[in-house]
């Protein structure tokens, strides 16, 4: 029997919950250690928090260094937080210990273009200590640009990709419910992204910089336009109530790039209460023109747990250095 | 500027003209060289034979040896034939020449289980050498495989992976509507199945034990069923002519994989004159399902021509020896 993979959950919140469910299911891994900042979490055994009802003699622990120097592992699941200059300590802190790292950090799914410094110390460090660093999940990581990429292999050329996700926000988490604007005024929803405590989909521009990269395209620049509210024209049921026509049910966010000043890649990220049919689409003019939809789309949150545990094993082989998922042999279902 | 990647073509039928054509004016790469057996070619320019009006003073040669030793090239692009035996030589004199090869004969997609041996031959000389070889095409080598493999990674569990690709033959090459038995009698195809002048799809096993591969399974086996007549219920229009109904307007070859006695891996290749709506779909039931669809189809030459070539870079820095697809990092358009 091959030796399974051991890997450390950082980050105990939803995301690395799951993560760790999964892992303790799959017959080729194993989850060696925990950690976590919330004082609610620190020290309790991680069966404990997973309602998995036994015990993994597995603490849950504050300090990465300390379970570090305790425990070998082969790489690390990073789940924390969406933003860059947030997780590069955390990041750090793995690199030193000589783990891979496979992060769901949206903006370390293509780094070098927000935060070319940091991409860069994170790429150099990783090569001195040997390990890799991939940041990934289903979007971005894998939707709207990784599969849109592996598309235009059947292409003898490429004109312009269109991505769309189509989703029904009520059948979502309360969480991503709130997130969407669901039940606000639209004067309320103006507010809050003037606020920006609604931010809209966070790794747009990330998967776009993604594409071009792959396609070999210099852009111009993308841009991301603010998200708008959709209002639904009689009332909705939600997670979060009934919601009054008129009202918003939820957000559509539009990122854009251009090369030659030509709009070249187009991502649009739908998610409303409204929605009858889900779905994720890609478009691509070229020769020949490509027209691929996901019939029911991809559910984000098991998405985003199984690309990130399906890719481990690829950033395990892969060479040393911060990389990109179109950068790694073709992810597929680990056991 | 980068430097071009130099590549030969072996092989100058219907598709090493395409990919000729296609080499020629793409900007990362350079054709330095041609090969054929056939009299009628040799010591021809490739110039003469492409219908481009120029000459590339590029003779094709009948030896691949006497050119390898002339020109220096980073890859050979292969399109002879689709059985592994009769291109083994060919690969042969190329891998000792140290040359990457990427193939498009069926059966090198996945060679280990009907060709154990010669795979086996074909990967201890290529890591001799330090080449890489790889079998592709849109199918095998994407549409049936590689890309049904890639959707199973938003997944946390796989039951089962079914992929069907429904094209009308009437708007394909003659010689390809003449391989689906287009005009025949019922009769007349089956004495054709039997003689084995009418094979169906070659590489639909391959693809099964590329999935199979792929997602760890270890199939009880694979079976290839003999390919099915499809007749029309009214007259229909073919590149052959109006074909009356009750005769043949092409085929459905079907092979489907078994896993402790289940059906988990079915692949149906369905082209005919009569198909209203062509389309290539996956269909995995898993955690969650996925249900794929490239609406309109994916043209099977164009495609063939475009994924052997978007693949030359990835196996030019692939570590060596016989690789599958899926071992490589993400094919996408190469520019």
């Amino acid at each position: 029997m091959k030796e399974k993979i051991k890997a450390i959950v950082f980050g105990c919140g939803v995301m690395g919950r799951q993560v760790a469910r999964v892992l303790l299911d799959k017959e080729s891994f194993e989850v060696v250690g925990a950690i976590d900042i919330d004082p609610e979490l620190i020290g309790w055994d991680l069966g404990d928090i997973l309602g998995i009802r036994k015990k993994l003699n597995l603490k849950i622990e504050k300090e990465p260094e300390v379970l570090f120097s305790k425990v070998k592992a082969d790489a690390v699941v990073h789940t924390t937080t969406s933003y860059l200059e947030i997780v590069l300590p955390q990041i750090t802190q793995c690199l030193k210990a000589r783990l891979n790292v496979i992060s769901t950090c949206e903006e370390l799914s293509y780094p070098w273009k927000r935060h070319p410094e940091i991409a860069k110390n994170i790429d150099k460090l990783a090569k001195e200590k040997g390990v890799t660093v991939v940041g990934t999940g289903i979007n971005p990581g894998f939707l709207m640009d990784t599969l849109p990429l592996m598309l235009t292999a059947p292409c003898l050329d490429v004109k312009s990709v269109k991505v769309t996700r189509m989703m029904n926000s009520a059948k979502r988490r309360i969480p991503f419910q709130e997130k969407v604007g669901t039940g606000l005024t639209q004067k309320e929803f103006r507010q809050k992204i003037e606020d920006k405590s609604i931010t809209g989909h966070v790794g747009l521009l990330e998967s776009i910089y993604t594409i071009a990269n792959g396609l070999g395209w210099e852009l111009d620049g993308a841009i991301e336009l603010p998200p708008e509210p959709v209002t639904g024209e009689k009332e909705i049921e939600t997670g979060l109530g009934a919601v009054k026509p008129g009202n918003v049910i939820g957000l559509t966010s539009v990122a854009y790039g251009q090369l030659k000043g030509k709009e070249v890649i187009r991502l649009e990220f739908c998610a409303n209460a409204g929605v009858d049919e889900e779905y994720d689409e890609v478009i691509i003019e070229g020769e020949p023109n490509i027209h691929q939809k996901i019939i029911g789309g991809v559910h984000g949150d098991i998405g985003t747990v199984a690309v990130t545990i399906n890719t481990i094993p690829r950033i395990i082989e892969a060479p040393p250095g911060l990389l990109l998922m179109k950068d790694l042999s073709l992810p597929s279902l680990a056991l």
